[in-house]
Order: structure tokens, then C-alpha cells, then sequence
């Protein structure tokens, strides 16, 4: 199983991929579609339409996970979130991939121990899981966690073993239509 | 210019198309996109997206207007309302669309006169500018009256005269995957 984790956001979409092998956990990529804030709405969803579908091409999940947006108390900022969710999951669904959701509790709980840990245990505990060299980037790590958090709910899943997993590669980075390296 | 209105929403999303001529409005179609309610949300984002592209690719507009989204008091339906028009608004941009953007008060303003108008005037106002031989449904009133507002708005476009409209034909209706006459 490969599986696509996607963090959305208007400004930035985080996105992670990783192999799950039997019992082993494998970092495959991660990155962030950076999105231009000086462009019309529509322009802005479909750069996060066409850079998630190409993230699908480029990868090849079999699964993909988004997590639930923080549903803000101020209602214009909630429908701009749900809009970049809207165009993220289109992206999923266009591509034929089934998507599965967890709220960002859920995901830390899976991931750290603790519902209500800070960013930065996120980051260190998916460090720590991926075996990845260095630090992963806020957006990085929310999209790998909540991949790994399906690694670890999914019931075709058995329990993560945290030894035995390959060591992480490349992160990718997608700015306003280009990869970068 | 031939415009493509689309009132977003996760159970039905209205559309209509109508064809500026110098001052003339002339009815091409309108209709509703019903989103089954038993599948997973992607699935219905899914939905939206592919029906909209369907309906673009066969009454090729030239501009599409999009009716802003009501922001609820309630996070959870302003969330899913974003998403549904997130969904809309990527399947504009997909087409090379661009994409204008009115509220219900200014669409009420520009098609009946009156921002607070009821919706059962704004039917009995697009019937008579589009010279309908019936009263259209209330998901085909409210997209065909963003078009309208966007005939009324843009620049390019001369003061609408109500006479010398050419007669409406066909409704178009779409239900899960499915245009129905």
C-alpha cells in the first residue's frame, strides 16, 4: 500500500508519500504546493487541482488521506479553507483514488501518543518513524503524519514497527506550475 | 458573449447558460446537477466536477459567473458549502474559464432591482428578461440570474434591453452521471 497524505491550504498544500511494506514504513517524497496569493481564486484552486494530480502521477498512491481542516470561527476563512479542500479532494477523486479522513487529532494521536501535541513533536516523530535524515518542513510533516496515521488505522494495516524502515530520499517542491528539486 | 452561471451547493448545484448578442439576451439552457447524498464527500465533489466540465464542453460558454456562497452561522455547512463550490469553481478553472464572482445581493440588485428581493421574484424576473414560456426551477432562476447580473456588470456588455430576447428551449437536467432532457 502507498499512501498519499494531503494537508490543504490556500497558501500552501502540504503532501506526503509513503510505502507501507507488511509491518515497514517507507518515506517515499514530500513537499508543499506553494500557491501564488496575488491571483484570482479559480486560478489559485486549480494550481492546487493540477499540482495534486500531478503529485498522483508522479507517485502513484493506492490510498489517499486528507486531513479535516481546522473549521475556523471566522466564517469567510473557513470557506476559503473548505474551497482549497473542495479543489484538493476534486484532484483525489479525479484520479480515481479513494480519499480517507482524519482530524488533526486523530492524526497527532496516531502519530505522537497525544491529541494535542505541538508541530514541532509532529515533525520530530515523523523524523523519527520515516527515518529521515533531517528535520521535515511543517507542511512535510503534517501531510506524512497523517499518512502514517492511516498506516496505523487502516485495518488491512498491522501495527507500524519503527525499526526496519528505509531511509528517506529527496523531498519535492512544487512553486506556482514547476517541481523543484 | 455566452455566459455560464453556477450556483454552487452539495445537493444540487444550479447552472445556466445565456448568450449576449449587442443588447440581446437569449436563453440556451439551465438545469440542475443533483449530487447523490449516500456517497463519501469526494465522491460527490467528484460529481460536481465532472458535471460541470460536461456542461461547459457541451453549451461552450466563453465566461463563467459563480454565485458567492451564503456564509452560514454554522462552521460545519460553511465548510461543506466551500468545498461544493471549491468543486465548481476548479471545474471552471479546468476549462480555461475565467471565473467572475457576484453575491446574492448584488445578483438580486442587477436581475430584479431589489438586493432582498424573494426567490420567487427572481424566477418571475428571469422568466420574463429571458422570455421563458414557464417558471424556471429555482436551481436554474439563481444560476441564470448570475448570468445575467455578469450581462449587466461587465464592462463590454451595453444596457440590456428586456425586449428582442430570443425564446427559451430545452431544460437540461443532470442526475448522477446522467443529463436528463
Amino acid at each position: 500500500m502507498r499512501i498519499l497524505g494531503i494537508d490543504p491550504g490556500l497558501r500552501r498544500t502540504g503532501f506526503g508519500v509513503i510505502q507501507v511494506s507488511g509491518t515497514r514504513l517507507a518515506y517515499i517524497t514530500s513537499g508543499a504546493i506553494v500557491v501564488p496569493t496575488n491571483q484570482p481564486l479559480s486560478l489559485r484552486l486549480k494550481v492546487i487541482l493540477d499540482h495534486v494530480r500531478e503529485v498522483v502521477q508522479a507517485t502513484k498512491p493506492t490510498v489517499s488521506v486528507l486531513e479535516k481542516v481546522f473549521v475556523n470561527t471566522n466564517p469567510t476563512t473557513t470557506l476559503l479553507l473548505g474551497q482549497a479542500r473542495g479543489a484538493a479532494m476534486c484532484a483525489l477523486a479525479d484520479c480515481d483514488l479513494e480519499v480517507y479522513e482524519y482530524t488533526a487529532l486523530q492524526i497527532k494521536k496516531a502519530v505522537v501518543g497525544n491529541g494535542h501535541a505541538a508541530k514541532e513533536q509532529v515533525q520530530h516523530m515523523v523524523q523519527h518513524l520515516l527515518k529521515l535524515s533531517g528535520l521535515p518542513s511543517e507542511d512535510s510533516a503534517d501531510a506524512l503524519a497523517s499518512a502514517i496515521c492511516h498506516a496505523h488505522t487502516h485495518p488491512l494495516t498491522h501495527r507500524i514497527k519503527e525499526s526496519g524502515t528505509l531511509a528517506a530520499t529527496s523531498e519535492l517542491r512544487l512553486r506556482a506550475g514547476r517541481i523543484l528539486g
